[in-house]
């Protein structure tokens, strides 16, 4: 069984190599660019251990794990947007509108969303598609919400821009691992978990979201909840969950 | 076999009666709206014309059928975009960032897209769902040619952008009429034709793209060959392919 920083290797080389639609032509360094970011690859990395966990070939996974990250980019590069979040750095270089223009990074998140797919769409099923349209549609109806301002539900808006694609990537592995959907609700109970802790620990270190709305103790005590159901769940799964069970501990290992 | 009018009867009911995701929320009116401008659903007619004269059911293809009606929607919502085209009409009634604004306008194209995409996965195979991730790269490398100037093939532009989802329209329809690959060429052929035409008679109607940079001789000249070629593509084709022709028909009679 691979380790997590394995895993991780797996991708990076993945998306190094990734082949794009040879008619994006100028397009491909905007897209490139957005890919080649530095973030963690958490989604793909969470995507190919749960192939394998759950009795899989993890490289087999890799597409549909290569498909989950640029579903993840496209979002970023959309809602950096100076018509929607107007943020201007990520992860501490230029955002992509800045660095190329505002035409180039609507397009370029376009490209990102269709490559997803076109990647998704290799495998013999339509399934791991599937997995990323319920996904991007909660993160389009979530990022909505927040653009909209008004009265609403930050547990909400949080399990539709943020948790749906990390359930979706313990989804995609599953399919790829051949598990059958009755089998699938404690791997994705956990994907979701682990999702909605991603977005706890983060609004913990920058003092926002959920943090900021009901104050620090109480997302401490939902983060400390969350954690603790993750880990039951795991343990409940029939499956070497080691590799899972390492991520969980990375994620609350950033918690302040 | 239901003449084109039939058909689009069929397009614009199920258009209407589109279950959208409910993640969407408040941006569903968004959707509608850029989804009713009153296009003449050529697309999804010829999808729906080519499956049912490759023997299939069309009812079959409407999920297909809906699909392309919806990329093309959201290539029409971001093409619109102050930084992309800055179109403030669209079809005689304000674009969609001119009605709900732009950061609606983005949220919306990305949903028109993943939705698109949803629908084509609704198939047991991804086979429709691949067919429009093509045609997708192209319109978007297309629109890159079309907004960052520079010396360009005007053809090879309209290729992209606009036959390229012509061409998916004829072979969303064969693969839901069950047509191999191997037999796919000459109707793809005809669709690839079709979509030049389009193009070509929308440019003669505005005095745009080639008939302004090749003048409108040239360009009429074209349009009969290429008229010329769809017909002879189609008679060659042992099938019934009458409203194909008539909706060649339709498209030559708008050539002024």
């Amino acid at each position: 069984m691979r380790s997590s920083d394995e895993l991780r290797e797996s991708v990076e080389e993945h998306l190094g190599a990734l082949s794009l639609s040879s008619d994006l032509g100028g397009l491909e360094p905007v897209v490139r660019y957005a890919l080649d970011g530095g973030g963690k690859r958490l989604r793909p990395v969470l995507c190919l251990a749960t192939a394998e966990a759950a009795g899989g070939d993890p490289d087999l996974a890799l597409d549909a794990a290569a498909a989950l990250e640029l579903v993840h980019s496209f979002s970023l590069v959309h809602d950096d947007l100076p018509a929607l979040d107007d943020d201007d750095q990520r992860r501490g270089r230029p955002s992509v509108h800045v660095r190329f223009g505002e035409a180039q990074a609507i397009l370029g998140g376009d490209a990102l969303l269709n490559e997803a797919f076109a990647l998704a769409l290799r495998y013999p099923t339509p399934v791991v598609g599937r997995e990323l349209a319920v996904a991007t549609s909660g993160m389009i109806g979530g990022q909505y919400l927040d653009v909209n301002g008004g009265p609403r539900d930050r547990l909400e808006l949080n399990r539709l821009k943020t948790g749906r694609l990390f359930e979706a990537s313990v989804g995609c592995g599953l399919w790829v691992a051949g598990v059958e959907a009755g089998d699938q609700p404690p791997w994705r109970a956990f994907g979701a978990d682990f999702g909605f802790l991603f977005q706890l620990v983060d609004d913990l270190l920058d003092d926002d979201g959920i943090a900021r709305e009901r104050g620090r103790e109480e997302a401490l005590l939902l983060a400390h909840e969350t954690e603790e159901r993750a880990r039951s769940g795991l343990g409940a799964i029939d499956a070497d969950t080691t590799v899972l069970g390492e991520l969980l501990d990375q994620l609350v290992a950033r918690r302040p």
